[in-house]
């Protein structure tokens, strides 16, 4: 079996620490080549799934007039979420999402199962948290491949699935958009900009 | 910024690829350095959360009586499951779980916020899908430390937050048993059963 070391774990790290959620600002436009795209993609197949369900699917969104409906909806939705950061002027200078300025959008869905899944009997979230490990694989090779993503959350989800045809079987669990990009930051920009505070170890570890 | 090349992205893709779902008769007692223990939640913080909110709470259990009390609740729950599967005598033979082989068991909980969460406004499950990715980190970095992780989800969340005392403020998101291996499974336990087969990218990206 195959034991990894200390190159491999320090390696680990620097890829986590290194992932950014990218915004519209830093996306360049340079297309992803099919084959990178395939060892993103093949990332996120490699993730782990309840029941080895395998419940994902991921639309690829190129169509541009998709693009920009979907792009419509989050300027709807974000104006909502804005009125609930009034107090908060930064809110409204974020600039929260790279749908037109990405050369690729992914719609990752979650396919209901049609059969009992093994795992997924008592806590019925299980087959969606396998998706999202899906998310969180194929974002960690993006950045490998120093490709940016960024999570585009303000969105509703029946929304962009009748935007993009997508039928009941599914439920979107993540809209990303993914690029080259002109620069990673050095830390997530909300740390930056002091909207939040890094929490340590000490802060969120418990022992009984 | 940080450039990754053809190496990294390798070494990537073979910890995704040599990660497993490890349950009961694969877990050694040897225990698990607190050092080591530290890099993997370190791993698990270093995870995207919607709005830098790090909605992450882990609670490290030790406590034998709560462990055998949440092993009692998988039996129970496990009981019922298995019903779901008469027609497939193979369930009754998995060994689902390491409840009490593993050194260490983790829940990993998701604190509800207390204020309103950028990018959490349209998709509330935003926040749980944030603690999902601090458990595929922590998984991974499991991993190459060659410790094992099986995520146990035949338990009634609300059971074992009772068991633990967890407050209302919280959600189970995870449990998890971790610790060194006795092997890691060259592939996934249920594909080599022939309980799933593996899909192949073609079945499951599509272009709009």
């Amino acid at each position: 079996m195959r034991a990894f070391d200390l190159h491999a774990q320090t390696l680990l790290q620097t890829i986590f620490s290194a992932r950014r959620d990218v915004r519209g600002k830093h996306f360049q436009s340079t297309p992803i080549e099919d084959e990178v795209l395939r060892k993103i993609l093949e990332a996120a197949i490699s993730a782990p799934s309840v029941g080895f369900s395998q419940p994902w699917k991921f639309i690829i969104v190129q169509n541009v007039a998709k693009r920009e409906a979907i792009y419509n909806e989050f300027v709807s939705e974000n104006a909502k979420a804005a009125k609930l950061f009034d107090e908060t002027p930064l809110y409204a200078s974020l600039k929260l999402e790279g749908i037109k300025e990405s050369p690729l959008n992914i719609a990752v869905l979650y396919q209901k199962p049609t059969k009992t899944v093994l795992g997924q009997t008592t806590q019925k979230k299980m087959g969606e948290y396998s998706v999202v490990c899906a998310i969180q694989n194929l974002w960690l090779m993006a950045r490998a491949h120093n490709i940016g993503v960024g999570w585009v959350s303000i969105l509703r989800p029946k929304k962009v699935k009748k935007i993009l045809g997508i039928g009941d079987e599914y439920k979107l669990i993540g809209y990303l958009t993914m690029g080259y990009v002109s620069e990673f930051l050095d830390e997530p920009e909300l740390l930056k900009l002091g909207w939040e505070e890094k929490k340590t170890l000490n802060e969120v570890v418990e022992w009984v």
